[in-house]
Parts: structure tokens; sequence; C-alpha cells
């Protein structure tokens, strides 16, 4: 079971900056220094309201392995790394501390989704691979959450292995959307190596391998006589599919005592082919038959085919969810947010740009989620300085870090922090949650988001504010700036 | 060296239908009926006017290591497979002929890049791997050949590590990257796993890291003294980056003896940045010192830089080449072309869809390429029934297959097939040519090509025609079937 987490060791799966770096914080005493890394993103995609964070799982097995072989350093050695550095590798130890957003949980811009505490060569050494994997599989979870959503209850099955960016994009990106809603996958290494329902009858193919339709239904009838599903638009759907199908649940199934599962259309109209398939199904008394599609859907046209009256029962996703074709990038960063001095003390540090979304949060922070009491729902995120005093259910005033004068007073609420610990000094501390726990904690987490968050369009956006002493110390780092420009 | 290759088999890496089809193949009599599958795409991304090809490699490795072991046996049982079944797998050995486009060769739609001929079932069952590994590199070498063809000579490298879609996608992402024609990159696993040039520098957090800008270039330039490269825009380029990089060469580097290699820009107007600071280095005397820059580049970005008299050395290019962000999807897909009956006679199949673009070439299929005798540059591809005599240097008259009546002849050409023979009856008969090999034979079928086809908007089509033979058995199929509707 735990073969697709104990592949190549992917130590080596860093930017080579990042080793560049390595070697010149080791020459220049600054290997050990301690400092505080944030992983975080700035824009939800597609303009949602909200991300679904995923991948934790396959940055903790990427943690738990960081090491370096001797091909490694024989490699790097080859580059023109010297042997301090080198040496410094061959001894190397993953001793920091993480944090981190648990799987299925909403996130929101600006959050640390991970923050990394640990001496600089180490804590720079991880970015690559950790933005890769969380990158990924937030992108493939926020995107299935939407179209989820616009399947009102009908299930989704994740059908994208063959379009999908390589095998790892398959795999974990199945393995993300069935933590984000999907009912399953076809992807049968990830319903093996991750305990997701696997689901899946015939292509075209198998009807063309046959001389004539019907033959086909019948030899599969057969073969699955009690989950018997037939793709009906090899040729024609409404003048050879469905009667064809109709024709083998009457004379290869019912004989056996036997009902026809569904069927499934891949092609054309989908409004028009399911409500004439439908009408025909149900004239022949095949009422229990599911109508399933698929081609080329998303949150967009599930939607209209629904609103139009489509009779649908599942929907089959591929291309668009695998690779979240419409937005395909999820644009995690890693950054500093401190360091320590050479006391322990904790020096907040931001990077300031002329584009305000670029401009950093400082400071080692805590994500607090206030609930309403009465409903459930979440009001607002607010970003603490680790250490301070949390709000306790008094009266708890919000004001937007930009917009300072949009204020809001939050009161009969429950304050929970996000951020659990994941490692404590480069020990795993974290129990990792099965992904029916993962998948049953989105579900429950997507619910107490308002509908007008989850929004495909314009959504409201959710309030993610600082505490005020956090306001404070980034602006005062502003304006120190403003006025000792370097 | 072939740790990337060597993980976890992939053999499950399959659609569950797949196998539903297998198990129903055997029940049927059907596993060992002799098939011919192509795959094969319908449109290029980014309406271009060529794909390159890629993957070759890493789908001989998947198909060099097809077998299920017991715990995946054990897996599929646990699914209801029957004991006939599971004995059939476990008895399964690779054993189909395997033709395909060597990597690195521009390619259009509708040509077989790949033909697998064997058993039903094992040809069936490698439809997912095969076309997940093809869709994605293929998608990111085309995408990469569009990006260095604007760069017009300058140096691309490919940073997306961070920003792929998973593991897999960043490492042999790269690795297409750089058969169409990459400098190199920056993920230092696929520099030591496929022998690709690696760079990088620095990232905003060593400069973060120094209380100030120029200590953090000073500490970076003696540990660098020969390969220098500052990165300039973590405050302020051109009031604090480039005369603190200046300040570096000449305090640093030149009582040393060495020379401030480059700069970096990784925000900003980058035209305006570049012009500026080039003129500062000239000013300073660093003539020789190169000015890169990244940030969410593509082809049509670098073009208009470029355009704009931007002055720029080299290009990182991240995200939108790794992900091929404007189209993420390469649609190859993988249907029968015809079967072969007891006899050994091959018969021509093809789907038939009120979709024209959905409708298949029948037959087991040669590619020929025609390339002009005076330019060298390819003039058409001409799909040949397997078996029929190739044109030879005769005049040949190429026609359109859908508008019949637009026809060309040929003459003073070289006609090449294209598919070389990569395994048979299950046995590898073709040499895997080296990555070098591969990127320098790319650059050389590039430059066969047209410019008019290489244009980024509105390119002219490249003939794919039909031989007159197969364009008969093509027509007479559609016949039948309009006669005759199933």
């Amino acid at each position: 079971m735990d073969g697709w987490n104990s592949r190549t060791n992917m130590t080596m799966l860093t930017d080579f900056y990042e080793l560049t770096m390595g070697k010149g914080y080791l020459d220049d005493g600054k290997a050990e220094k301690i400092v505080y890394f944030d992983a975080f993103f700035r824009n939800v995609p597609e303009q949602g309201g909200y991300a679904i964070m995923a991948g934790l799982e396959q940055v903790i097995d990427y943690l738990s392995d960081l090491h370096f072989t001797e091909e490694d350093l024989q490699f790097l050695s080859g580059y023109g790394f010297d042997e301090k550095f080198i040496d410094y590798l061959r001894n190397f130890k993953f001793s920091c501390d993480v944090w981190a957003v648990p799987e299925g949980t909403p996130i929101f811009p600006r959050e640390p989704l991970i923050k990394v505490r640990g001496p600089a060569l180490q804590a720079q050494l991880l970015e690559t691979a950790l933005l890769c994997t969380i990158n990924h599989q937030t992108l493939i979870a926020t995107k299935t959450a939407r179209i989820v959503r616009a399947a009102e209850g009908r299930p989704i099955m994740e059908f994208g292995a063959r379009r999908a960016q390589g095998f790892d994009a398959s795999v974990l990106g199945a393995r993300a959307a069935y933590i984000a809603g999907a009912a399953g996958t076809s992807c049968t290494i990830c319903g093996q190596q991750f305990n997701i329902p696997l689901s899946g009858t015939m292509a075209h193919s198998w009807v063309m391998l046959y001389d004539d339709e019907f033959e086909a239904f019948k030899a599969y009838a057969e073969s699955y006589p009690d989950k018997c599903l037939l793709l009906v638009d090899t040729y024609d759907v409404l003048k050879s599919g469905i009667p064809n199908a109709i024709r083998c649940a009457k004379e290869v199934l019912e004989p056996m005592g036997k009902r026809l599962l569904g069927i499934r259309i891949d092609s054309g109209d989908l409004t028009y082919m399911t409500q004439k398939a439908r009408k025909m199904l149900d004239e022949a008394g095949l009422t229990d038959c599911k109508i399933t599609v698929s081609n080329a859907l998303d949150e967009y046209l599930i939607r209209d085919l629904i609103s139009q009256g489509a009779c649908i029962d599942s929907f089959g996703v591929g291309e668009r969810l695998i690779t979240s074709k419409a937005e395909p990038v999820f644009g995690g960063v890693y950054k500093i947010a401190a360091v320590e001095d050479d006391n322990g003390n904790v020096v907040p540090k931001m990077k300031i740009s002329e584009t305000t979304a670029k401009v950093t949060t400082p400071c080692d922070k805590e994500i607090v989620r206030f609930y309403d009491n009465d409903t459930g729902k979440a009001l607002a995120d607010v970003l603490f300085v680790k250490g301070e005093e949390l709000p306790n259910g008094e009266p708890y005033e919000i004001f937007d870090p930009v917009e300072t004068w949009k204020a809001k007073t939050l009161t009969n609420y429950t304050a929970k922090k996000i951020l659990v610990e994941v490692f404590r000094n480069g020990e795993l501390v974290y129990e990792k949650p099965s992904i029916t726990e993962i998948r049953n904690y989105c579900t429950k987490q997507l619910d107490t988001l308002w509908d007008s968050v989850k929004r495909f369009e314009n959504p409201h956006t959710y309030y993610v504010d600082l505490s005020p002493k956090l306001w404070q110390i980034r602006d005062d780092i502003l304006r120190g700036y403003r006025k000792n420009k370097r």
C-alpha cells in the first residue's frame, strides 16, 4: 500500500538555486540560522471564493525521506560544489518544525498553508517539492469542489488519467479530486494505492470489436450480468445505441433475472440526448436504468445541463478536472516571514514590492477561524502573531488590512486555530488521517462556507484580516522602508 | 541513472474499464484476437501548425515492465474479478508489436503517432498510460518549441517545477522542454536523471536573509566568484538592485580579477527595466554582464519584449511552459484501426461519428513525409496502407481527404517513412537515442518546416493526405455505413 509514496527519493527534486543558495549560506555561516518560511497563495483560481487544501500527505512523505544518496552527492560534486558543502549534505538530517492546514480545509489568499521553521539551508531546500505538491493537489481539489457543487448531489466520477500531465498528475490528481467530493476514479492504481472507489465499464473500442452493436452489448451483459452499463454512442445514440441497449435488457438480462444498470452517452447534445433516452428507457419499463454522461464536462456545462432539464444521474469528468483546464496553475509561493537573531528573538521579515499583491505578511503566524455559534458558518479568518492571546468569545473587532476603515465586530462565535503541528524538530508528530476522514472533513468544512462564498461568478470575498498587533508590525516595516529606501 | 524510470511499476496505471473490458474479452473468447490501435490527435494546441512528438522513451520503459504483481492480483480479485481473469493476468506477458514516431519529430493531426498490434486484451490495457505519457510530454515539447522560436536564438531556461502538476510533470516536462530546444532546467533531479544542463543562482529569500541588499550580493559573489549572477528586484531594481550589483562588481569581484556574469529581473516592466539596466551596466563598464528575465513569460510576451527593444540575453520560463497554461491538454486518443479475422486478414475498422473530426482513419498505416530535394523542406505527409508500394521519386499527386478536388503534384522529392519499429512480439527492437541525439534531431526536423507552418497565429495547414487506396477503403466503409445504418 505504500507503493506510490515509496518511489524514487525526491530530495533532488529541488530547484538548482536552492542548492547554490545552500552552499552560499554554508560559506557565509548562515546555514544554521533559524528562519520561518510561509507557503501561501495570492489568488483563488477562476476568481473563485475559496480553495481546498490538499497534498499534505505527500509533503509529509517527502519530508520524512529527505536525504542525499552517495549517487546524489557524486552528481553534485561533478557540478562543482565543494567538499565542504557535499559533506554537509552527506550529514544532512531534517530538523525543521512544520505546521500545516489539514487537507480538505477551505483556504483563502495570504494565509500560511504550511509554515516551516528551521535552519536556513534546510528550509530553503524543500521549497520546490513542497510547492509542487501543494500547488498541484490544491488546484485539483479546488476545481473538483466546484464541479461537485454544480452537480447538486449527483455523483461525479474522475475519468481524466489519459489527459493528465503525467502519472503523478493522474494518480494524485484523482486523490485530490476524491478529497474534494468526487465519488471515485477510473484510475486503477489510484484506487489501489489510496483506497478510492473505482469505476469503469467499456470504451468505444469494445463496441467496435464486434460486427454489430447488439452483439457487443450482449457479450458485455453476459460477462457482467450484475453491473451492466452500456456505452450507447458508438454509432447513433437514439437510432441504434438506446434501442440495442433496451433489446439487451429485454433479451439478455431479463431472462437471467437481471436489470440494465445504466447507459453512458459520451458525445452530442447531452440535454436532448438524455431527455430522449430517458423517455425511451422509461417507455420500455427501464425506469431504474441510470443515465451517465461524459465529454468535456466542467462545472459550467454541468450547471447548464441541469438547468436545461437534462436527465442525468451521474457525470464522468475528464480533462477539465484533472488539469483544471480553465486555470491550470495554482500560484502558491514560499516566502521568508521571519528570522531568529543570535539571541533567539524572532525578527519579522517581509518582501516589499511595488505591486501591493506581492507584499508579504511578516511574522510567525497563527490562523484563527471564527465560526458563528448559531449557524455554524465561518465568519472570517484572522491572522495573529504566534503567542498572542487568542479571542475567546468576547466581542472581537475585525478590520480589513488594506481598507482599515472597514471594520466589523464579531460576537457569539467560536474561534478555532487552523494550523496543526506536523513535524517537531524533524520528527513527525502528526497522525495522518485516512482518505475517508479527509473527505468527510472536507464535506463538513465546505458546509461551513456561506453559499455566497461558493458562487462560481463574483463570489463574496471571505475576510482574512490581521490582528492589530500583526497589522502594526507590518505597517511599521512598511513605514521604515519608505523612510529608508535602500 | 535509471531511478526515475524504475519507480513503482505502472501496470495498474490503467483506466478501470480497460480491465472490465479485458475480462469481457476473455469471457467472449476475444482476448487473443489481433487488433490494431492508433494513438493520434485531432488538433494542435493553441491553433498551432505542428506538434512535437515526445514521451516515447517513457512509453518504452512502461511497456518493458508490464506485469501484474501478486499484490495487484489480490486487489483486483477483491474487486470482483474472477479467478479465470486473474490467472490470465498472472501469466500476462507483453507480446505486442509497436511502431512509433521518434521523439523530436514534428507531427500533425490524424497521423498515427504510435501503432500497437497485438492481442485485444493487451492492446487495450496499455491505452491509459500510453496516452497519459504521450499527451503530457508532447504538449510540453510543442509549447516549448513555440517559446524557443519566439526567443530568436536567446537561451530559454525551464524554471517551472514548483508550478508543475506533480513531480512527473516537473521532471518529464523539463525533459520534453529540453528536447524541444530549452537550454536547460532548474529541476535538479531532471538534470541528474536525464543529463540535462542545470541552472540556478538565488531567490529573493537570499537577499531577504541579509539586512542589506549589498551585503547579500557580496556574500554571493564571495561564494561564487566565477559564476556570479544577482537577482536585482527584491527591493527596487533601478534605485537599489542595479546600483548594488554594480558596486558588487567593482568592490567585490574586480579586486579578485572576476567579472559580474549577469543580473536577473523577475518583476516589473521588463522592456523598460532591461533597457535602463543595460544602460547603467554599460556605463559602469559591465558590457559583458548578461541580463536574464523571468516572470510569467510565454511566446507572446517574449516576442513583444524583443520587438519593443528590451535588452535581454536569456529567459527563465516557468508556469506557462511547464503546464502549457494557455492550453493544458493535448488531446491524444487511442482508437481501433483494424482487426485480424480468423484467417489473418486485416479488416479495417473505423469509428463513424456525426462530428467529422471524430471519424477515424482505418487500416494498418504508414506515414510518409515528402521532402523537397532543393530546399530540404517538408512538403506534405501521406498516409499509406501498410504494404502499399511507396513513391520513389516519380511525380506523385496528393489530394485533400475531405476537399478531394484540392490536389497537387509533387516532384523532385525524397519520401521517408516516419514510423519506426519499437517492439516486435513484445521484445524491444529499438535503440533508444540519447537525449542529446533527440534534441539535435528535433532542431533539424524543425528546420524542415516552412516558417508559415510555424507561425503562432493562423499558420499554414500542413498537408496530411491519404493514399488513393486508403482513401478508397475509408470511403467504402463510410458509404457502407450510410446504406446500412445499424
